[in-house]
């Protein structure tokens, strides 16, 4: 099978494929609509994106497109802890106290923050679009002062040497990916030990009109005792205070009591959008 | 008084400011933190960062400062139509529609993506950190053939002429404005007509072994028929999977209700931060 993930190769994306998937082809795609184009038209069977970091919170795009346009079904969500590295060219590998300059993507830069300001006050920070574009860069100029932050995956792809491993401030950083399929959760033989429980996400548009809409719609949830574990908010971009909410119930759409507490938010004049029901995998340390 | 607000000069802060307090001083800070530590270490009287877009949703920066940091409270917040023009140097203006490149902020630029698309298909597009830095760049190559979105104040601020007007997609696009400040509302003396209604914004931390929290929370509002207009649930960044929620409520703090409601919902064990209670003003279309 083909996987489509959000490249390009060396991102932490990347290495979530590889962990679940490292017998398929990976196809890089540049941005996170394209990939899940690339899913829905059938130019791969897989995509994998990312959809919500423990710091930054949720991933825009993704929700965005899963609401507003035609997708695949989440068949599987994989968790992937974020993991920085310092890294630079072997040949500066002796003077690497000495850089000059440090490439990385934006988060990164962020998620090392103290490390930045405790080891490296001073040096140049450079944004690149990835961190993995950081890397690459690095491994083509061998003769300069620079170092990247990236992850392990990257290191080995462009043969650069980590001098400080584990540079991010939080250890508890992950990031959700979501695997997007028509075939069965079985047919992708994912390897890595999913978890017992299923979860099933939706997208609920309450009607505008409808004052203390959101409570009546967890109210259905909450007297069933179905336990949600995460709601979001997200413009409908139809102006400004009109939203749509994206919930996770920790539930198989199976379980009847969410079936039933789904029909009536319904009948209740709420439009809802299934986009999965499915399990969460986790990625170990590295 | 002096108002910090998110710069450079020429942006759509800019002209929140310069239409709710044309007569004070701006000062232009470079991130959303600085500007919003400047208001609390008094280096400035008042500070107007976004909240807020109808299409982009919200501001995290903003968001999680207000809620991790100390703050002072939002006083008032001001609506303001986003409208993005296309414009040249004067030296340009007679081939305009012989660019060989467009330069923008990312968000102007995917708000203009249809008239992009239709008009200047082809064209390279150059993402820039802000409109007003796209308009600066225009203004100091007058031998080139480029162009950039931006709005009115941008291009009278650098001198360029405007060749298309209101070239973005969504006619309704507004962003939020918050005013931050130790000052009563009337010592502001903003220049705007006001709403009304005064509207409450709190940040709610749920604890996390709850189960239907975030629904007994929202029944504290339900049954007092107290209006909220937005409910957002950002990371605690603690871990994936635990959030805080950013209420807006449509009431004063001075309600009783809304008063209740809160000691309440904080004798349940979660903790509420005040924000601010607050009222609206909209600046006109230009």
């Amino acid at each position: 099978m083909k996987v489509g993930y959000l490249g390009p190769r060396g991102t932490f994306t990347d290495l979530a494929v590889k962990s679940a998937f490292p017998d398929y082809e990976g196809i890089a795609y540049t941005t996170i609509p394209e990939c899940m184009e690339a899913v829905q038209k059938e130019e791969v069977e897989i995509a994998v994106v990312p959809f919500e970091n423990a710091l930054e919170g949720s991933v825009h795009l993704t929700i965005d497109f899963l609401f507003h346009e035609e997708t695949v079904p989440i068949k599987a969500e994989l968790i992937v802890p974020i993991q920085q590295h310092l890294m630079v060219h072997p040949s500066q590998q002796g003077n690497w106290r000495e850089v000059e300059k440090i490439l990385s993507h934006p988060q990164a830069i962020a998620q090392s923050h103290k490390f930045l300001y405790r080891d490296f006050r001073g040096v140049t920070i450079e944004q690149m679009t990835s961190t993995a574009a950081a890397a690459k860069y690095i491994s083509e100029h061998p003769e300069l002062k620079i170092a990247a932050i990236a992850n392990k995956i990257a290191a080995e792809k462009y043969k650069l040497s980590i001098v400080r491993e584990n540079i991010h401030d939080y250890a508890f950083n992950h990031t959700r990916f979501i695997v997007l399929s028509r075939h069965d959760e079985e047919q992708l033989s994912i390897q890595l030990t999913g978890t017992e429980n299923v979860k099933t996400t939706v997208m609920v548009t309450i009607p505008t009109d409808r004052a203390g809409g959101l409570h009546q719609v967890l109210s259905a949830f909450a007297w069933r005792q179905i336990n949600l574990s995460k709601i979001e908010s997200r413009p409908l971009k139809t102006g400004l205070g009109n939203y749509f909410f994206m919930i996770d119930i920790n539930e198989s759409m199976d379980n009847v009591l969410v079936k039933n507490a789904i029909e009536e938010i319904e009948s209740l004049g709420c439009i809802v959008k299934l986009i999965g029901s499915y399990r969460t995998y986790e990625v170990e340390k590295i």
